[in-house]
């Protein structure tokens, strides 16, 4: 549990990305609802934030791979939680995005 | 599963390489069916999208092995699963392929 | 159990982070108390001090992510622990906290 | 199982070697014909093809240190395996082969 | 068990660093003497000799960042104990110390 | 096994060291036969021949430190078995070698 | 067991050390003689030889900590034992050497 009040007072450190997770449709596409059992946990996710990049051996920032507002793919397992009231969000190294989401 | 409609949408992240798996025939050359049990998953896959190569310690891409078109062999275990659809991918760092397949 | 008198004694070395976990509240906003068993630990933390940075290959010092003062995010495990008569400490390399929160 | 026809159809990647092992004598010297289970694995094979050389820090391909028709000694254990029809082959490193064969 | 006689004797090689664990009080302030055991470890220690540095890949020394004298905070674990007669000592890393304390 | 027939036509690569374990005597010095369970495995070798040399990061062949017909002490565990024949020999990298015997 | 007859043989290889381990005194310092279970072994050793020094990235020899006649405190466990007739020697790396003991 986090006691600040919004997930816009984060910013990440050194290469890590916030993202949220997408939510899974609880209906189908003709208004169905669908039961719980059968809601899918997506590994797709929108990135709220950016960290400045991670520092090369040189003591230079390496450039991050996505952006605030890009729609990713995430992996199956890993990522640090943060729980801010009933949301829920994750930290990644930008390395462990797995693609970008274009469409 | 991904909530995006088509596997187009996704751009591999720095060497990352996206897949899909060659489908094992169903029958045999003179058009024979054979019964589930004897089609055995194949390790060549279809190279559908390459990323922009991952960065050296100067800050360099790295290029890629593979283009998209290429035939590849991948190995048995491995790569990140993503599924769309019915549909089966793969996600597999560039080191990881095995080898081209030229024919 | 540490024998000197005041946390504010320490002087992190290297890359080292000196934080204080924040308290959970233990009474909601309108003023009601919570029992003990509500009230979850939090993953923030206040930066009191910062070492001079670690030595990158070449004996230069790496800048640190975050200053004297300073909220942050910190992971769920990790850091070493350290008790100055009722009160915790921890340290934490600058590499494993998360992010700044900034509100 | 592999879905092209023939094995030299496969071009390594990077620093990868194609190689397949010898087959063990299925008969003495004088012609006696050995019982199967007095056949021993050799870990002798021939090179069928070599990988372009691995990328080092500066971009630069590393190298190979044996080439097509060569004889090697390969380890007991390790490499990735490839089966076409009813013929096996292997996948090496650059590294991890043992020895050259010249005689 | 050391045959040498005094700890003086040691000189730490490389980033090495010899310390002496804190005493714990075995009397309260007000002059009460504790049970031994309330009477707890402590993880303060003193730095009875320093190493020249470690070499980096260029063979030059790191600088070591603790000097003979000063008070550290040691982690609960690691370091080499050394026995000289009934006395008793570590030698830690220099990297492995967690910070200094000035008061 | 191997298919080859003389161990002289092996080519270590890389920094490949070839050797052949010294033969513990099975009689003493005075003449009398040794019972089998009181000879024990010996960890001298003698070097059969060396590969070029491991490559570094800037693609040069780093120095060996053994050469042919050099004693080596060999560490108790570990190198790859070759057998041809009745005879062994075996494989070490020429940082896994303890010592020359020079005598 | 090692077939050479002297340990002075031994030319260690690289960044290694051999030292032979201090006796224990098994008798007190006024002459009576203690019991084999209250001999504890020693962790101090004398350096008999040391090798010319590991090879750095760019093929320079890294500078030994210790030279021949040096007194040093040896880690608990570790090192290759060797044993000449009754004799137990033991090889360590430089870098694993604790401290020089100067009296």
């Amino acid at each position: 549990m986090a006691a600040f009040k919004s997930i816009k007072s984060l910013v990440p450190l050194l290469d890590r990305v916030l993202v949220q997770r997408a939510k899974a449709e609880t209906k189908t596409a003709t208004g169905i609802f669908l039961p719980e059992s059968s809601v899918k946990e997506l590994n797709e996710a929108k990135v709220l934030a950016v960290g400045p990049g991670g520092l090369d051996r040189d003591g230079k920032r390496t450039p991050m791979s996505v952006q605030t507002g890009d729609r990713v793919l995430i992996p199956q397992y890993g990522g640090s939680p943060i729980k801010v009231g009933e949301d829920e969000f994750s930290l990644f190294r930008d390395h462990e995005l797995l693609a970008k989401i274009k469409e």
